[in-house]
C-alpha cells in the first residue's frame, strides 16, 4: 500500500503541481482545502477538478472561520493592487496577506495526517518569484516542522515528520515545466486574487502576472480563462 | 488604553485561571474558545459564564470541524478512562489526545491576536500533573511561539510575539489557590470529559481526579457539581 501524505490544494498552480509531485514520489495523496470567506472562492471548484484530474486519494473541504475576528486585512475588504511592477510586489508584506493563514492551513494538516497515520504534509510554497508572504518562508516551514515533531502524539514518538515545500526553491516556469512534465492540467486551476463572476482570471494583479510570466518564460501558453492578459509589467 | 491578549478559554479551571492571571498583568482579554464535536459541550457554556464573570473583554467561540477527518480518536468516540491511579495516568499519550489540537487552537489564537494588533497569546497548558499531552509540553510551546514570530507579519516585522502558559509549573493545588486569589468562581467552571446531560462532572475520570485532589490539596471544596466525588484513588 502507498504511504499517505496530505497535500494542502489551494485549486491554484503552485498547489496543483505540490499534489502532481506528491503523487509521482509514490504518495496517495489526500487534499486539504479550505473554505474560508475568500473572494475567490472559484478555486475551491478547482481544487476538485484538479483532485478528480490527477486521480487524488481523497479530497477533504473544510469550513473555518477567519472572518469571526473581524479585522478588515482578512478577506472580503481586501484591496487587490493591479498592474503593479515585480519589483514593487517585492516590497514588504503583500495586502493580500492573510494573519496566521499558513499555520492554520498545516495546523489541520497536521491534525489530517496523523488521523490517518501520514507522516508526510506538502504544502506548495514559493519563496523565489513572491518572497513577502512570511509564513512561505523555508525556515517558518522548518520552524512549523520542528514544532509539529514535539507537539503530536506521533512525533513525541518519534515520527519523521516532514513539512515537504519541493516548490519552495523554483521559479514560476520551473513549476510550469515541473507541472507540465507530471500532467498537471493548468487550464482548471485559477490564481488569481480577483476573478470575475464566470471563473476568468483578471490578469492585472500580481498572482495573475506572476502565472502568465511563469508561462511566458517557460514557453507554454497559459490555458486558463482571462479577462485580460497583462501586457507584462511583471516583466 | 490596556494592551489587549489572548486568552484560550476552554471553561475548565486552568483556562479560567490563565484569563484571570491575563487580566491581572492588565490586559484586556480577548478570550477564544471552540466548538469542535467535543462530547462536553457543556465547557462552552461554562466559558461564556466564565469570560462574563471575569468581565472580559471580549468572547469569540468558532466553529471547527475536527471530525471531517474521520478517525475514532477525535471526538465522539473517545473511551474516557475512569477511577485510573495517578500512576497510569502519568503513562504514556491519554486516549483523550486529540492530534494536533493545541497546534489548531494556538494558530486561531494567532491569527485573532494578529487581527487585533496583539503580541500576547495566553494558554492554560500544564505540564505537572498530568505530563501526556504532548502539546502541553513547555518545549513545544516555545517551538510554536518560535515558528508564530517567523511566519506572521508582526513577528517577521520584529514584533515580541509571546505565548504565555503561566500554569506551566504549578500543580493543581497551585492552581486552586491563584485561581481563589484573583476571584475565579470555580463553580462555573467544567472540567470532566464524560459530564453527565445535567452538566453534573463524573467524579471518575481523569481530569475529575485530578482536580478535587487539587482542591483537597489547596484545602478547599470544589464548589462545582458532581455526580459522584471520587473516593480518592488519585491521591
Amino acid at each position: 500500500m502507498s504511504p499517505k501524505a496530505v497535500v494542502l490544494l489551494s485549486g491554484g498552480m503552485d498547489s496543483a503541481t505540490t499534489a502532481a509531485i506528491a503523487r509521482d514520489q509514490g504518495f496517495a495523496v489526500h487534499a486539504l482545502s479550505f473554505r474560508y470567506g475568500q473572494r475567490h472562492a472559484i478555486e475551491l471548484e478547482a481544487a476538485r477538478q484538479v483532485a478528480e484530474a490527477l486521480g487524488l486519494a481523497r479530497h477533504v473541504v473544510l469550513d473555518i472561520d477567519l472572518g469571526a475576528f473581524g479585522g478588515s486585512a482578512l478577506t472580503a475588504a481586501i484591496d487587490v493592487p493591479k498592474d503593479r511592477p515585480l519589483a514593487a510586489m517585492r516590497d514588504g508584506v503583500p495586502s493580500t496577506y492573510v494573519p496566521a493563514r499558513n499555520t492554520i492551513f498545516l495546523a489541520f494538516a497536521l491534525a489530517f495526517a496523523e488521523t490517518i497515520g501520514s507522516t508526510d504534509i506538502f504544502i506548495g510554497a514559493n519563496a523565489i518569484d513572491y518572497s513577502g508572504y512570511p509564513d512561505c518562508r523555508p525556515e517558518f516551514l522548518a520552524a512549523f516542522q520542528h514544532m509539529a515533531r514535539l507537539g503530536t502524539r506521533m512525533g513525541s514518538e518519534g515520527a519523521p515528520l516532514t513539512v515537504h515545500a519541493p516548490l519552495i526553491e523554483l521559479t514560476k516556469a520551473d513549476i510550469v515545466r515541473r507541472g507540465q512534465a507530471l500532467g498537471v492540467n493548468f487550464a482548471l486551476t485559477r490564481t488569481c486574487y480577483d476573478p470575475s463572476p464566470d471563473g476568468a482570471a483578471c490578469g492585472r494583479c500580481d498572482a495573475c502576472q506572476l502565472r502568465l510570466k511563469g508561462f511566458r518564460e517557460a514557453g507554454f501558453e497559459d490555458p486558463a480563462p482571462y479577462a485580460i492578459r497583462s501586457a507584462g509589467t511583471a516583466s
